[in-house]
């Protein structure tokens, strides 16, 4: 008798979408994704063409209705609608992996976890985790484990970017008026390693940011820009420095160190596309991944494995979801503080203090 | 109604076969392994632990008796079987992907192809691939598009190596038995990439080889080296340049190197695991793969899913299995080489020469 | 007959006057060291060993007034005497290369820049330029001509780091109580790096920086931190991102990248010592230089024959003196914000701003 | 009192004897140059422009006759001078630094060591060596300490290759008329290390080589190719594996690994000229140094202080004479091997053996 597998619908078929639908149909062994949904017909004649025996539906809801055997549900539709469909799903108990951010909104975000919270006293081995793909990257995670053993003492200086390549259409200029800014689009990825690497419960003391409009000053109309750094304070003397932009040259550059008492860890400092270097007249050279995905594919194939073994197992998450709402709080800030150009402070149960306050004493 | 599934058998469960199984069994979506077969009754009971729902035979020829739907096998047994268990597939009709190599003898790995010729008049759609897993990895799949593409004008120099990390329980002292020797049993891969880059129909002119013994000097009684070098001069002006090794301290390497007349190309001259780099009072360092697994297993995935595919959809297999007895024919050359100290020559139409005959004016 | 050489003395002969010493002495064929004084006997008797025929004094005046023939100085004593120096030099319309910084106050480091200009109209010939020995480097100078050259558009966000080796004897520490803190003493390079990378010109709009004490909690007695972050924003569209560390493990890490709108430029962001890698049970490593003089020994030699060449030949300086005072100034502003843990800003002519006026629309 | 200069005379101002001129000049402080000798009136001119103060003959025996102060000469002339110039600065008792090779035959270079042999006698201090540069070079020096120390356990398999830019004025091939052909021009570098790494008092057991000419056909002329591999094989168990090219695109490739029981060094197998990393549209860029110069410029200005020092010290040289005869006898035998395709071996006492003896039992 075959092992069960686990019955997977995926909302959403746009970039991401359509990715992990190919994941799940194709690279998870344990999954059997039976259903996807998209409100755009080309996608769902997309799907015909690529999910073979995979039924296709143009509304969400509709699916969860007539999809009886459904057991767990990937949310990679439009940002603005994470929050609502994964809390649908949540409600029916169904397992749920859901894309980042949540939402842009740190409110919005924790009503995922209010619902979660409210479910699993009903379904206690339903699972619902955020999709933070570099959790699941080999490199990223034998950092961790590295930082785990001790290699580096206690973590204390953080530095990571996230750093596309220009897309020349305009794009993500379209895409800013949705994405919460370059910080909650972008950064929430390196907040997240922040939080990972640090601890989940490192409590954010203060976060600064400036930014720049570089080649897009048509961001400014929507409160964007398209290069910004920015500073997180931790309680407990731990740094992050931060790095998001949208116009590099020769690829997407996703890079970051680790700085402890005893040593540093770097990951991805030398990006590269493969094996190969090219010599010619120009010098020596290597080919980076255009995209994330090209950086990132093999740990959205191990996210998807791991989300099926963990709601078929029903064994623990791979990290909680109450950090997913921490991260957008801290990109939402960061971005804030981008347009503001205020520096914002947290007391150390992460109430927002009042601006302009007598500085405290911090010798 | 779902694709059809290719129905795979795999003959042999050592280390290599057992990743086979899991490959076909878990990660090639169009494959169905439904046989598995091994003289060893700890691999058959680690076949019922891994591989849910599919037979187990101690016996290769009664697997072939009774897996009546059975389409394409991989023989991936101790090398001495490779040529008989793939000419019974063979003769059957069956497809067949068998590692490398096809036997350490150049005569014994013909009888393959000869099998195969005579096969495929009766089986038009008949596909069988010797496991040459470097054709189907990323990055000299990328150089090797590169070098077609003229990046690097005509190719000329080839450097190549294939350097084990040294393996302390002498598990390679005893295998040196029936090996064929470090050239055909490392090398090989080498001299297969020298054919694909250089053109198949490469004619070599002639192989010379050195080798010694540095750390296991029990290896000469098997006739064999643990560290040995080679020259494999082809007509028409192109040279490779081998190295083998079995004492590598930090793990696997194997490098690649391909000069043109206006360019080079570079595989793995930088080997590393990942993508992190630790920082500590040694300096800055990077792991490498302990094994040659650890470097290739995206590429035995790609190929048990090219392979699969290439049998379901009756396509044009990758590389021509003439090749693969090429290669075995250049390895004991130079192994031949490596023992007697003496440059062996070839004339244009791939003749051995006698040794001896005045040597011809080259200029 | 032989060209005139530049008569030169060196005032201090600590750790960096004495290579300074051994450089003018020996490397610099141009130049004829010709005194030295420090105020420490030890200094003098090394002096007496090292540089054979160098008049070497006590009393920094007495050498002035006793070396007729000087031509220039280089004042590598203690920080806090070199403004003093320097000027008492420059009045005399003597050639000055005075270590950086010339002051950690911007106030005492403008009255060099004063004594200058005054000087200047009586000596049009004479040279004063501050040491920063960065812009003597061969790498970041081929960075720089690139820059120039448009090779990555319009340069955008710089990021630069000078993190020291951990000093374990604890002299840092004792340093702190006069070196104008980590952002004086060790960021200096990277905020003149950034003025010279976005131009002499920019404008700086704001600082912000916070830190911590991970290995030294005994350098807050000091108003000091061992590990530092900070942004540096420019008006007209630039942002500088730095970072200040005195615990690395590995060795000295002076990395600097500047991404402009077409490309980007990393210098030293794979650190080494020489061209050597090492394979061991461990990994790949390279070893990296322990101090800051392993990375730049090259570029101080170069300043000490490119400060010769321009002071003889009465050749334009290759930068001006005046970025010594900016950088001191945005160096302190950093070192204030970072113990205050408030944002200062500035207008668009450098005055500062008062704190907490209501924040400026940024769209 | 000043410390006595050692008074340097160089014979040729070529490409190579105009650098060493500088060097002498400029940048090595216990050395005054004192003369040169060129037959060309125009590096004669040059001369008079650059070195300054320094007496410049048409002649080199005219200028031994009348520099009466002499103590060291410099022969960078061309290769077929360098045998007869030397010596009669040797017969003269003065120090002696010969550009490498000693000649382009075994036997000449021999007489260079007799006439050593015989003055020193009657001049015991007298210093005689070969400007092998690379002896010189910092990473050559880290990785030979590496390996004295014992970090790599035996050295057992050395590989090095010595491979030029492409020339497209063909001066090269000109050149091969003179130069001993590919193996004895640029390949002499890496015996000269194959000797030092495995130990001067090595034994060449064979060598072999074969070649190509994928570039400049024209060099079969000159019995000489542009492209070449060989090995050679010592008694005692070490083998070296040789590349030399004429037509590299990116710059100069000059890479050594040296594989010992229990590690492995590599030099430059990551060429550079500096540490500037180039993003753009094609990926992640270094240049590379164009020319050998590039590479060893600093080693060259090392070898000049350091023959200077033992000079006027009376201290040890930093190798012997006698391998640069063994090195040349080397390059010569893979020179012939490479025009006439047959392997050669020696004797355990370093006689060539005839040909076509019945091949030893090598097991």
């Amino acid at each position: 008798m075959a092992s069960p597998k686990l019955n997977v619908a995926i909302a959403g078929l746009g970039r991401m979408g359509a990715r992990h639908a190919l994941h799940f149909h194709q690279l998870t062994p344990r999954a059997e994704l039976i259903a996807v949904s998209s409100p755009d017909p080309k996608e769902i004649a997309w799907a015909a063409r690529n999910l073979e025996g995979v039924r296709a539906y143009l509304d969400y809801d509709q699916m969860l209705r007539e999809e009886k055997d459904l057991q767990a549900v990937v949310v990679a539709s439009a940002t603005v609608a994470h929050a609502e469909q994964a809390i649908k799903a949540i409600d029916l108990g169904l397992h749920v992996l859901c894309e980042k951010p949540l939402s842009t909104s740190p409110e919005v975000s924790q009503t995922v976890v209010t619902a979660y919270r409210h479910s699993i006293k009903k379904h206690p081995a339903q699972k619902v985790i955020c999709g933070f793909s570099r959790r699941f990257d080999a490199s990223y995670r034998d950092a961790y484990s590295k930082v785990k053993s001790g290699l580096i003492g206690r973590p204390s200086v953080f530095r990571s970017q996230t750093c596309d390549k220009l897309d020349p259409s305009g794009f993500f200029v379209q895409y800013a008026q949705f994405s919460g800014g370059i910080f909650v689009d972008c950064s929430i990825h390196d907040i997240d390693l922040a939080l990972w690497f640090f601890g989940e419960d490192s409590i954010v003391k203060s976060v600064s940011a400036v930014g720049i409009t570089a080649v897009s000053p048509e961001l400014r109309q929507y409160n964007d820009r398209d290069n910004a750094v920015g500073i997180v304070e931790f309680y407990g003397g731990k740094i992050a420095q931060l790095f998001c932009s949208r116009m590099m040259a020769a690829g997407q550059e996703d890079t970051t160190e680790v700085t402890g008492t005893e040593g540093k860890l770097a990951i991805n400092t030398q990006p590269q596309s493969n094996l190969v270097n090219i010599y010619d007249s120009t010098g020596i050279r290597r080919e980076i991944p255009p995209h994330y995905y090209g950086r990132f594919r093999d740990a959205f194939i191990t996210e998807a494995n791991e989300f099926t073994a963990c709601c078929l197992d029903n064994t623990e998450v791979p990290f909680r979801l109450e950090g997913a709402v921490t991260a957008v709080k801290v990109g939402a800030a960061l971005q804030e503080s981008l347009i503001t150009g205020k520096k914002i402070e947290f007391d150390e149960i992460g109430r927002r203090l009042p601006e302009n306050q007598p500085p405290k004493a911090k010798l």
